[in-house]
Parts: structure tokens; C-alpha cells; sequence
């Protein structure tokens, strides 16, 4: 839950139906029409004697659409050369068995053979695999397969080590992992490094959201210490591990291979979630002034996380660069493939925060705007994560001032013809909603619901002005769904945040925001806004829409393309070298152009001059 | 057990006193006397009800004496300068804490503030380092004691790993630790890395011993898998890594530290007690063509191995050179100090295999001969170790062809003035006794008692020939102690073997024995006998005594330069490079130089001018 069991988001609320001896601690959150219904928090709530509880649905967790959704397919940029590429070689060798004239040990036989078949001279190996080696080779009669790993992200023209040792003719394949931990969602590719193929792909709730939906949260588990959570570090660590191995046995099952063979794992992620994965203490990430334990991890040892991978295949964590961009945006900027270009480019990444990268490749700025969760559906009263049920798209008539909706739908009542009924809004559907509600003038660019319009869905509700979307009959909990000005204003706040962080990153270098060639969007979130309405409300910059390009999961495709190809691990770690960080909780620029754009879509209009020209129209029309 | 429990020594004989229940599946070697006494060898024999056993006071282990007959003063062949050798440093900083200006991550700022303070600006750590440092760098204010290893034994000019992150002003004491893993013995230094002074010294058995009393047994034991030794290979280093540990506690408390406190450790050993220790699986060093897994290992951190000093100190397993050339001959090649001088030297370290080296240091060349335990009482009848109630010295009249002797003293009774009543010979004793009733004409160069010389003490024994050295009255145990025609011919072989070793090495670069400057003796058992009598005997070339050296422990001296001078790591490092391994199991040229030396002192007295000195003096004695 967003507040990790503090009772303030409210999102754990359940239904009491029958308890005698239940407690409630705080209700803060609930209105007395919730207390009526019997609702409860369930982390407020101490439970002292028998009780029937009810969970009501809407936070049920949707797993097939997860995996599904992230299933975007993958082109590489570049034609994969297992040669020039490949982070690793599978080195077949004869060695010529030892005798009483020749009594080398069996690790320099086989250092000798492998530099006879290829060019490794200088290789390396753990003791685990010392301890095998001999065994292998008498087993096989001196033929073996040696996984030399070639470098890694942080060396470039790195080490050569010795991972395994296979028997001979084991040349198929070498697998490889690619993992993102996002705070919500960790996803997983599975890929041949000989072939550059995916052969599986796999995504699942990061298992440490049952300890706190947003980084804040699980920082704070990660760092107190109470007798209920003696290790909230190690806990959270376990957690995640635990996700990553769930996604390898899935991706393995179906690639028909054991995770055991898999040699090399790259690992994007925000600083937080690298710090928890780690086992850092991420304390300082949270408290002024930001700072990480670290930004570039060194490679370490899948054995010594406990990740079922090759226990002695490394996990390259790529690095990041400040507390609040990550190795999620340096892998972002790899992945959305910015530096294959000169363009200016504006690399976005919006989740809870809004991560944003202006540059060239010559040059690199980034900063994180708190834009809150807002577009993740937390925070607003009907705002819900987009799986079944959730309004994802909204229209709204400008004469009736009707609304119109797309729900995502439920499979089951699908296939049957049936209509799925809504439970709440996602973000995409917020964003349009809130476009259109404002193109049409059912709010105002202060966000305040025109009542003189007389529109029976424009009405005063329990928590002030609100608009409603779909009435309770057409409902699945039989509840009106409305968005309040409360919720319009914590969006607005949370667009204004991340058109801020533009503003500001453009003013640093002394480029103006319409000079950007190419705006790149990363994560789930924007691959289902609709780009006219975001710029509508203020969301993004008023551009071309064909310099809009939607990447998906940019963080997962710059793990992998890190574990494919020794170009971009040197890519990254430069870009994330090269990057300026610039910290906007001190500076005021930041406050002032976030003043200037908490309005629809902004103060200064003539940022906007496709919207003015929409809204002029509408003007138009509402004079004839 | 010598044998590991094969019912092939017959050291484990135990005397039932009382057992119906008790069943002997081989007596091997017991006699019908000893049947008759009640022996049993305890390895053979079944337990099926009750049973009253007395265990022979013969190999009760002295653990007193050891220890101290193993501390030597140490003086170091360099004035020890911290700056120049030692291997770690102890680097003060104090940062610059992070503001909301520079938020560069703790582990950038710590590089930095290391680089500025010294000259280290490639450091690397641990991630469980990295784990600790921003606890630490905010509990004392941005202030701390860098504990930096400046490089391994393998990268002389290597990496610089921060191997720990200590409050500010530790600056006192820095811990390191000097190994020698004996096949009977393990000894150890503690040692300051600040002032090179040992702070204590500990030695104890090889916890392995009760698996087997030398290599042979320990590999078989190591290979083997049965319902009762289902992982041979990890009991025997877990049993090595305990004996380690104990002498850490025992230094450890002594220098009143903690065992944590230890940065680095050097450890030499044979190659089967290094594989041992590092789990690597041996039994290819006992196969013909008789290779190692690695004659070179990486550097470990302790953690891995369960060694109880600070988890990421660096464990540095001295290089060897073969099977049965290790790491205690390169290490003994430094602690000899060979390399400090280019004159023409035989390094010797004499244990059940006797090793050697010759060479200026421009070259070097080494072999091992199998000369079997007989030297260390083992195969002998009335052998036994170096311990309390030994023989150590034996003189037989020349007319009378009594023996006296001296016997190692049970200090209890020596304190109340009385004599300790002897249990059997250990090595010194027996070459002592053998060159004593060679000159003395008791035998002659064939080894044969001569019965003419009518002496009680020469007689027909149950297993032939024997000379009886004390008789039942005087002995612990009531029996006679003797040695057999059978034990001189153990005895003769092994010297043979040792000799012949000698032989083929001063042939193989054709040099002859008599050119040799210096012979250094390594090895407990180099400590202790009279070169006059190991002469006599062939046992040691016919040179000079004042050429002769004797240092104790070579193997522990040259861990202890390791651990504390890089000089001292890249020499043994070249060394082992350098070194040329002879096998002479595979040489024509060794079985001749055998033979030839299977008499007292040789076939050919040339050789051994002093001995025919002293043998024609006897003759012109015995004819005046």
C-alpha cells in the first residue's frame, strides 16, 4: 500500500461485516458513509476477537494483465554479432591430458587451451569454479566448453573470467538475463547471447509492495528497526530477490531451461530499489541533502544475493546518478537509444516521479520532479493502477458535457458480449478525462467545475465540487465513480511538477523547449496517454506529435541491451559519467516555473499555441 | 592414523581388557604375542557389546610441547619499513560532508578523500564494505580509518581494496596473520603490519590428523564417498579451517585483540593441505601423472572460507610449483632467505617426503622423494613422534656396544629429579642410533647387526635381527625398545631416497655435491639432528658442517615475509615461476642414484670423505 501501513492513503480499506471485537484505531481516511458501510483500514485496525471481513475488489492484483502489458516486442538497434557484441564466449577446447612430461596443474592447462582457441590469455576464475574444473575435464576425457565472460559494464576491455566449465560440445546456447525493478512492477527478459534472441519475457508485482507502494515508504521500513521488523533491509532485499527468482523459474519454464545456465544478468532500477536489491542502506537517499550510499555498484556475485541464477555469473547493477535518477534513467537513455542520435532529445520517464534527461550526448541534464503518484491512480479518489475494470480512456461532449468512457476490459465478459463494468480511473484515463473536461469547459483553467453549465454530473459532493463519471447502476461496486477537485487539483499539481522539471532543465542550458527534436517517454505510463490530451493539460510540451515517441519499459530494454552488447555497457557508464544532475528542491527557478504551469495548461498560454488554437476554437464556436 | 584407518600401520592398536562383544576383522599387524596381550587394531575392529579398552600412552598427542618446540625468535631480513613494505595502509580521511550542492554518492567521496590523503585512486571494495561505509562515515562525523590492502601476492602492483572502514583514529594496530598448514603441525604469527612485530605465535596438530596421518590418507579420505563420509573433502577443511581458527582465538587473546581485527593472511602448505584447504579435490595429485588442480590459487576473502579473521581480509595462498613441490617450498625458498644470496645452494626441508631445491636463484630446480615417514617415527616398530618419553639421542660404546641415550623429559618428573622412562625413537634418535652402530661396527654398510660381537644386545628378534637400545625395566611400557633389521632398512631407504635426490638434481645441471655453498635445512625435523650423524648415515651430503643451516620453519618464516613485504610476495611469485620441477618417479637417472645409496653411507665412500676418515680410524683402532 502507497503509505506502507501508516493510514494515510486509505488504500487498505475493507469491509467489516461481522466483527464484534474489531478495533478501529484511526478512520481518517474513511468518510462516515464508509463507517456506515462497515468500512474499516485494515492497518489501523487490531482485530480482538472473531470477524468476517470482506476485501473488496478493486486493489485485487491482476497478474496476467501485468505480464501481458509489458509484452511489448523488442527490435534490437544494432544486427547482433555474437563476435563483436556477445558480453560473453563460449570457448570450446581439447586440452592435450596431462603426463609425467608434462605435469601442469589443471588450471593452467586449461588457461593454455583457452588461449590457444581464442584470444583470452589472461583469464580469471572463482574458487567455486576452480573446485569443479578438474573434475569436468577428467570427466570428459580433456574436452570441455569454458564460459568466459568477457567484461563487465564497469570494465569495459575488462577482466576475462571463467563462470563455468561444460562439457564439451555444450554450444547451443548462453543465456543471459535482463531484469528492471520498478518500485511496482519488476519485469524480466530471457535472451540466447549467441543468438541476441528473447526467449522468454516475464513481469510480476515487485514483492516488496506489501511493505510500502512508493520508494519513501520502503525506505523507511528498510531503515527502522522495532521488534516487529528487525531486518526491514534484509526483508525488503529477500523480497525483491524473491520476485526476481519467481520471474527466472517462469521465464525458464517456458524456455524449457534451468535459471542455473543463465551466466550474466544486467539489473536497471531506480536508486532505491538498486540500494534495497543490494543490501545498502538507502536512509540517505530520503533525508537532505539525497545522497546514495552509491551510484556504481561493482558487479557482484549471483550466489552472494541469492539470485537463482549461475551462482558465480555476475550481476551487473548499471549505474545511476543521483538518489532520484537512477540506473533506471541511465539505462533509459541507452534504451530509448537518445545517443544513437545527435538530435536534442527530452528522455521521460514519468512514474511515481517524473525523471527527465535534455541533451545532445555531448551533453546530458537530468532531474526529478515529486510529481507524486497521482498518474499511477493514487491520491484520487477513484484512481486505481490500469488493470480489468479500470476507465482508460474518457470523451466528453461538449454540448451535453455526457461523458463517454472506455473501460480495459475483463476477458471472461468479453468473450460473453458482456460490458465490464468500472471500477475507477487509470491514469491515462485521468489525463484525458481532465483534457477534456477542460477543452470542453466543464472545468475551468483553475480546475473549478463550471456549475452554470447545469450539468447533472457537475455537482457539489461530500469532499466539495465534482464531476461524475459513471453513475453507481452502471458501476461494479454500485458506487458513483467522480473525480473531485481535490483530484484535479493534486493532478494538476503533480503535470505541473514534471513540465516544471522541463522548463528548468531547458533554461539551465538556454534552450527553448520547442527546439527539442525528439521527446522520448519511457515507462508503462506512457505507452497509453494519448499525447494531444497530455499536452492539452500541460503535461507535455506543446510539440509535433511525430516528435512524440512512446518506448515502453525504456529502463527493461537498457538491461538489455547492456547484457548484449559491450558498446552500450560503455554507453551507459559514460552517460551516466557525463550526466548532470540538477537537484530541484533547491532551486527556486524549479518553485517559480512550478507556480507558472499549476494551471490548464499553463499561465503563459503562448507555450501552448496548439491548445490556444483548440481553445479559440471552442470559443469560436461557443460565440456562433 | 598414518593409514587413515586401513589396518595398514598399526598405530591404532588398542588393548581390550574385557570384551566378549569384540570382533577383529584383520590383525595384520599385530603378533601372536600382542593377541595374546589383548591388542586390537581399533580401525579393524567391531564393536558388539561391552567392552573395557585401554588406549596405549604411545601417541597421546603432547600439545605443549609442540607449541613451544615451534617457537623460534623471528628476525626479519629487512629493517621493516611501513611505508615501503607493508601490504595494507591505514588511510585517515576526513570528508567534506554532502550538501544539497554536492550530493556525490559516500563511496565517490570517500574514493576522493582517499585519493587525496594518499596515493590510492583506483580503490575497489566488497559490496559488504560498501554495505557499512555510510553507517560509519555518519556515526563519527565524516571522519574514518581507511584499512587498505594495496595489493595481493598475485598482483604485486595490484588492486587497492578498501577492505574495511574503521572510526577515525584507529590508527595503532593493523593486523595481519602467517599460516604454515602442515600435514602434522599448523603454525601461525600474528603479526603488526605497522611495526612488523610478531605480537604471538601458536601452533597446533592438523585437526585432519584423525583422518589420516599424511597426504596419501588425507586425499583417499578426501575422494571417498561412503555412507559415513558422504563429503570427505569439506569435513577435511572444515576440520583444517577449525585448527586455524583455534590458534587465531589462541594468538588472538593473547595480543588481546580480536580475531576480526586481522586484515590479511598468507598461508602456505603443500599442495594437498592448500587444495584441502580451499576445497579444491586432490586426488589427481596422487595419480600418476600426479597434477594439481592449481598451483596457483587467487587470492580468497576469509569470509568464504569460514577463516575467522575480518570477513573481507584477503586470504593469500602462497603459489607452488607441483604435486608435491608446494607452497611450503616456495614459501620456504624466501623464509630460507636462498634468494638473498646468488651463492649455490641446496634448500632441504625434510618431512615425510623429503623436498628440494638447488639453485643460485638465477635458476632453480626442485624434486621430491617419497621418502615415507620413517624419519618421523611412523613404520618403524618403536617410532614415535618428537614428544615427551622419545629417544632423541643415542650413543653406543664403541667397545662395550652398549647404548646410552637421552630422552625427551615429562617435565613433572623432571622437576621431582627423576629420570623419564622412554617410550620409543623419534627421528633424531634413529639417525643418532643408526650412524652410531654403523661407525661403531654394530652393523655394517648394509645395515646387518653383526652377532659376533657377542653382545646381548644384538639378537634374533620374532621379526629378525634386532638391537635392543633399552630394555624392558628401564621402558615405559615394560617392553623392550628395539630396532629391527626391518626398520633399518625403512630407515636406509629413506635416506637413499633423500641422498638420491640430491644426486639427480646436482647431475641434472651438472654441478657436482661438493660445489654446494649452503645447505639450508628447513622443516621441524632439520632442527634437531646432529649433522655429524646424518652424514654418517647419507642421509646429508659430506660438506663442511659450517655450510650447514638450520631454520626451523621455512614455510611459516616465508608466509611471515609475505604478509608483511611486497618484495617478499613477488619473489616467492617468481620463484615458483622460476622453479623447475624434476619428477623423479618417471627418472632412470634417480633409481640408480637409489640404489647406489642404498648403503651406509653409500657405494661410493668417495662421496662421503669424512665418513671413510672416521671409518679408517675405527679400522686402525680396532687393528691396533
Amino acid at each position: 500500500m502507497p503509505c506502507g501501513g501508516q493510514g494515510r492513503c486509505g488504500r487498505c480499506a475493507v469491509i467489516v461485516q461481522d466483527g464484534t471485537g474489531v478495533r478501529r484505531r484511526s478512520t481518517l481516511r474513511l468518510t462516515s458513509d464508509d463507517l456506515d458501510a462497515g468500512y474499516a483500514l485494515a492497518c489501523q485496525t487490531v482485530v480482538e476477537g472473531d470477524a468476517v471481513v470482506t476485501i473488496p475488489p478493486q486493489e485485487k492484483i491482476e497478474r496476467r494483465l501485468v505480464t501481458d502489458k509489458t509484452a511489448t516486442q523488442v527490435t534490437l538497434p544494432f544486427i547482433y554479432d555474437p563476435v563483436q557484441h556477445q558480453p560473453m564466449h563460449l570457448v570450446p577446447v581439447e586440452l592435450d591430458p596431462p603426463d609425467m612430461v608434462d605435469q601442469t596443474d589443471d588450471w593452467s592447462r586449461l588457461k593454455r587451451a583457452v588461449a590457444t582457441t581464442s584470444d583470452v590469455s589472461d583469464l580469471t576464475a572463482d574458487l567455486p569454479t576452480l573446485r569443479r574444473l578438474g573434475t569436468v575435464l577428467r570427466e570428459h576425457n580433456w574436452g570441455a566448453t569454458a564460459v568466459v565472460e568477457m567484461d563487465t559494464w564497469d570494465r569495459p576491455n575488462g577482466s576475462h573470467r571463467l563462470v563455468d566449465l561444460l562439457p564439451p560440445g555444450s554450444t547451443d546456447h548462453l543465456w543471459g538475463a535482463a531484469v528492471d525493478i520498478g518500485t511496482t512492477t519488476v519485469s524480466l527478459y530471457l535472451v540466447d547471447l549467441l543468438t541476441g534472441e528473447i526467449a522468454a519475457k516475464a513481469a510480476e508485482y515487485n514483492g516488496q509492495i506489501k511493505r510500502g507502494e512508493d520508494v519513501i515508504s520502503r525506505i523507511i521500513y528498510a531503515s527502522s528497526r522495532s521488534s516487529r521488523n528487525s531486518d526491514g533491509l534484509g526483508e525488503l532485499g529477500s523480497l525483491v530477490v524473491g520476485t526476481i527468482n519467481e520471474l527466472l523459474e517462469r521465464a525458464a519454464r517456458r524456455a524449457k531451461i534451468s535459471s542455473s545456465e543463465v551466466y550474466k544478468m544486467t539489473v536497471a532500477g531506480n536508486s532505491t530499489m538498486i540500494h534495497l536489491f543490494l543490501g545498502l542502506p538507502p536512509s540517505s537517499i530520503r533525508l537532505e541533502p539525497f545522497v546514495t550510499a552509491i551510484n556504481h555498484p561493482p558487479p557482484v556475485r549471483a550466489g552472494e544475493l541469492g539470485v537463482n541464477v549461475h551462482p558465480q555469473a555476475s550481476v551487473d547493477c548499471l549505474p545511476g546518478v543521483a538518489s532520484y535518477v537512477g540506473a533506471d534513467i541511465s539505462a533509459g537513455v541507452i534504451g530509448s537509444r537518445m545517443c544513437d542520435s545527435s538530435a536534442l532529445t527530452l528522455f521521460l520517464d514519468v512514474g511515481t516521479n517524473g525523471e527527465m534527461v535534455l541533451g545532445d550526448c555531448d551533453w546530458l541534464i537530468s532531474c526529478a520532479c515529486s510529481a507524486g503518484p497521482a498518474f499511477e491512480g493514487a491520491g484520487v479518489r477513484d484512481g486505481m493502477r490500469a488493470t480489468v475494470g479500470a476507465i482508460e480512456e474518457v470523451w466528453v461532449n461538449s454540448e451535453t458535457y455526457e461523458p463517454t468512457y472506455r473501460v480495459i476490459p475483463n476477458p471472461k465478459l468479453e468473450a460473453r458480449g458482456d460490458p465490464t463494468p468500472p471500477r475507477g480511473l487509470c491514469g491515462s484515463g485521468l489525463i484525458s478525462l481532465l483534457s477534456e473536461m477542460f477543452i470542453t469547459g466543464v472545468i475551468d483553467k483553475g480546475g473549478h467545475p463550471n456549475f452554470d453549465l447545469g450539468s447533472p454530473h457537475i455537482r457539489q459532493g461530500e469532499h466539495g465540487p465534482e464531476y461524475v463519471i459513471a453513475w453507481g447502476d452502471q458501476t461494479e461496486h454500485g458506487r458513483d465513480i467522480v473525480i473531485t477537485k481535490v483530484d484535479i487539483d493534486n493532478l494538476v499539481r503533480a503535470k505541473a511538477a514534471i513540465y516544471a522539471g522541463f522548463t528548468v532543465l531547458a533554461q539551465s542550458v538556454g534552450v527553448d523547449l520547442s527546439m527539442v527534436e525528439r521527446v522520448l517517454v519511457g515507462g508503462s505510463f506512457g505507452q497509453y496517454i494519448n499525447v494531444e490530451k497530455a499536452v492539452q493539460i500541460g503535461l507535455l510540451p506543446d510539440l509535433p506529435w511525430e516528435r512524440f515517441i512512446f518506448l515502453g519499459n525504456t529502463a527493461l530494454q537498457g538491461a538489455l541491451l547492456a547484457v548484449l552488447n559491450r558498446e552500450y555497457r560503455q554507453q551507459v557508464s559514460e552517460a551516466a559519467q557525463l550526466m548532470t544532475y540538477l537537484e530541484l528542491s533547491a532551486d527556486n527557478t524549479f518553485y517559480d516555473a512550478f507556480t507558472s504551469a499549476l494551471f490548464l495548461p499553463h499561465t503563459d498560454l503562448t507555450q501552448f499555441p496548439s491548445v490556444a488554437e483548440v481553445l479559440a476554437d471552442r470559443e469560436g464556436q461557443s460565440v456562433t
